[in-house]
């Protein structure tokens, strides 16, 4: 049984350095593959000895294995020989295991758990992967875990709960070495060498006042280089990027990234020192900020392969309907122009070639300009700038589609329809070329995620305004009757 | 003038802790937004100084930032300003600003300097950042500016140049702190006290066997809670991620989040370690990475607002040209119906709704698809079960969409189109689902980038199939004639 294993302590304690497990020499055994995934071969050996209930085996094929890729290994599987799997390596579904599970499959997992169990995994781990052992799971469940925790682990859990979501607050982690500034090389060396409580890894020392404020930071290479005797005043470098505990994720992962952080302080809104961040957690966060910005844009949502099929329906069909809307509008459009159609099919053959490049080119657009937002490269300060250069791309891309097509159509119907659909190519796409730039920066401006809506409306613009440059212009340019 | 500034040895040198600029003071002062970046106000006092050539006043300004800040400025201005800024705060363009440029914005500012000055940046700054600053210069500049280095640069930056672009060879840092087994936690203290030759920043000490193979690693960390007299065997952990030299950014980025990895050692074929990674600079590619797959499905090439409108053009036409034949291929498909289409000019109005409802599943499913495969999510081993479970999303969405554009169908035209519509909405949708996730994986067991080249497959099959599926099935029932 699974939580048989997750209850035994021994099990879950077991994070010192040396139980990393060997991914070196698995990057080249019959394990793993060159690009550090589990083997299909071996995946299909632990399936063929679950399927045989020989858990001997399959306990012998995943010990080896460091807790990541056991990680791996269970996301693999679907919901029931995941929890076959479970309770035949029962001994290996450390704390390390669990954190390094994807949050579908970790929820999943947990609510099978009673209570008591997931505390105990809790507290094995580190403030900031124990909030997120529980922090999705509903308030009743919640309480029963926090309830069966020691005060210390609970406080530090609710603490980091009261921050909204996706907060440096909620995601920091609460262990850390913060010492007084008076304090020498020499005498920071013995209070870490005798230290209890110290987290397990940690890459700088924050320097702090009486009140608890931080005042300076020391990387712990610069305090190795260091004879004792020097001051940590006159090690440590004063100016630090502080981040407010109610700072969003993704300019938590910005600020990592712009000053090249490995770990920095966590303050509150009065100045103390309440946390940090480090750059293993952040990556987590830097991945998933940029990642999302395809799958926002499609309107895939979480777009997790682990995510119920329900949460996934509910999140595409909703944007699937508002296009269903802007197809609508389209539609109508057309209908305006139905008389010239039926004069001329011609029409209704080649409309949906202005609307769709029209739609590619708003989608080029909008994705650079979403992601310039995102990496704080688009500004006020720029947005005109962008604006224009975006503008000129879409003059010469316009122009070289609208040549192509337009003799294209000029040979196969008339030299009137090819200088019509030439035209209407360029306007559509000068219009996706404007409305890829403007619809994601009004969003922005608003304070709404620009990767989320702008699809919706950059469709909408680029197809209503496909069919009716072309319908219109074909009617106007008198084409048809 | 810039170059002038860029020759100076005195403000390329200034690379000490305490130069690092005050990033938490700025936060809300002036210059600094709550996002951390600069404020419009601020870059409108830096261009009006220099519309004015108060070069003095420029400088000011601007001296108080971090070189990331400097450079952030530098990337907001348009050529000609920021030629101009160069010139005007020449003292404060040191090598950490031109490391922090944007690639496009660095190459156009390098191609004015005399290959010495670039020479003289290169010495400043680690084997990596001097890398990046001449790798995409032509061949001829580059000979040119390594004549001008010392031979230890020159050798290495020329074997980082000898690997593959995007490789963690090009990549790494060949500055590190290796040292003997044999060495006590003293021993290593008091050879980084007097070391000279150590880099500016490092986290993990490697220890090596006589051959320089990797035998261990001891984080800093480790080091300073433990009493100088244990042996360094007894700290170190044996089992360690090695990273090898060829081994594609894409890959280290997932190496270093799996195993949360703050720098790794690169050894290569003959496992020698022969440089480091650290995540400082892994964390770029980790962000350009996952943010690069939006970017690459909607044929935006590298989608960097500072890329030159020529770059931008032509990798952004040839996408739209591809999709012009995918969309002459639909046309084709539609007049092949042409007959129908002008007895029931209604076939026209509706048909581009099952086209466009069909495409934007199909993307759902494909970004989805594709940023499991990026993250190592998505392999032989699940995929039958992934495509399952896009099939049966599909058929959700599918049968939702069918039912309320059949019903509006119904109403406004006849229940038989009605029908028709609907039926063709079921059919394309998991026709959709189906493409999305096979189109991407057969791309990637081609070993092609799936982000590529699955947009305009996906785009083809769903716009092709949409019309096919509803003029077919209008035809087939008996709608028209």
């Amino acid at each position: 049984m699974a939580d048989d294993a997750l209850l035994d302590d021994d099990r879950l304690t077991d994070d010192l350095p040396e139980d990393g497990g060997r991914p070196d020499d698995r990057i080249d055994d019959e394990r793993m593959d060159e690009e550090n995934t589990l083997k299909p071969q071996f995946v299909r050996r632990v399936e063929d000895a679950l399927e045989e209930g020989d858990d001997g085996a399959v306990y012998d094929l995943v010990e080896p294995l460091h807790p990541a890729d056991v990680a791996d290994l269970l996301e693999l599987f679907d919901r029931e020989d995941r929890r076959k799997l479970a309770s035949a390596i029962t001994d290996l579904m450390t704390g390390d295991v669990v954190a390094e599970l994807n949050d579908y499959v970790r929820d999943d997992m947990m609510e099978d758990l009673p209570a008591a169990s997931v505390a105990q995994i809790a507290e094995q781990l580190e403030t900031d992967d124990a909030v997120q052992l529980i922090e999705d799971l509903d308030e009743e469940d919640q309480q029963a875990i926090l309830a069966e925790l020691d005060d210390e682990d609970r406080i530090a859990i609710e603490s980091a709960l009261a921050y909204p979501e996706e907060t440096a607050g909620r995601l920091m982690s609460r262990e850390l070495v913060a010492v007084p500034e008076h304090m020498s090389v020499g005498d920071l060396i013995d209070f870490l060498r005798d230290g209890r409580d110290l987290p397990q890894d940690f890459f700088e020392v924050f320097v702090v006042d009486e009140r608890h404020h931080p005042v300076g930071t020391c990387q712990l290479s610069w305090i190795l280089r260091t004879p004792r005797s020097v001051a940590l005043a006159d090690v440590m470098k004063r100016d630090q990027t502080l981040i407010p505990a109610m700072l969003d994720q993704e300019e938590v992962g910005n600020m990592f990234q712009k000053y090249a952080l490995i770990s920095a302080a966590v303050v509150d809104e009065s100045g103390r020192l309440v946390g940090q961040m480090t750059v293993d957690d952040v990556v987590h966060i830097i991945a998933e900020e940029a990642g999302e910005d395809a799958l926002l844009m499609s309107g895939a949502g979480d777009g997790d392969i682990n995510e119920p099929i329900r949460d996934a329906y509910s999140a595409r069909v909703r944007w699937l309907v508002a296009n269903l809307g802007t197809a609508l509008l389209a539609s109508f459009i057309i209908a305006l122009f139905g008389a010239a159609i039926e004069q001329l099919v011609a029409l209704a053959v080649l409309m949906p070639i202005v609307a769709s490049i029209g739609g590619n080119a708003g989608t080029q657009t909008m994705a650079v300009t979403v992601r310039a937002i995102a990496m704080n490269q688009l500004t006020r300060s720029n947005t005109k700038r962008i604006l224009w250069r975006e503008l000129r791309v879409a003059m010469l891309n316009g122009a070289t589609i609208a040549v192509l097509i337009g003799l294209a159509t000029g040979v196969f119907f008339t030299p009137l329809l090819g200088g019509v659909i030439a035209a209407a190519m360029v306007v559509n796409v000068l219009v996706a070329g404007l409305a890829g730039v403007l619809v994601p920066v009004i969003f922005d401006r608003l304070d709404q995620d620009p990767a989320v809506a702008s699809s919706v409306f950059v469709t909408m613009i680029t197809d209503s305004m496909g069919f009716f440059a072309f319908l219109g212009l074909a009617v106007a340019s008198g084409v048809v009757g």
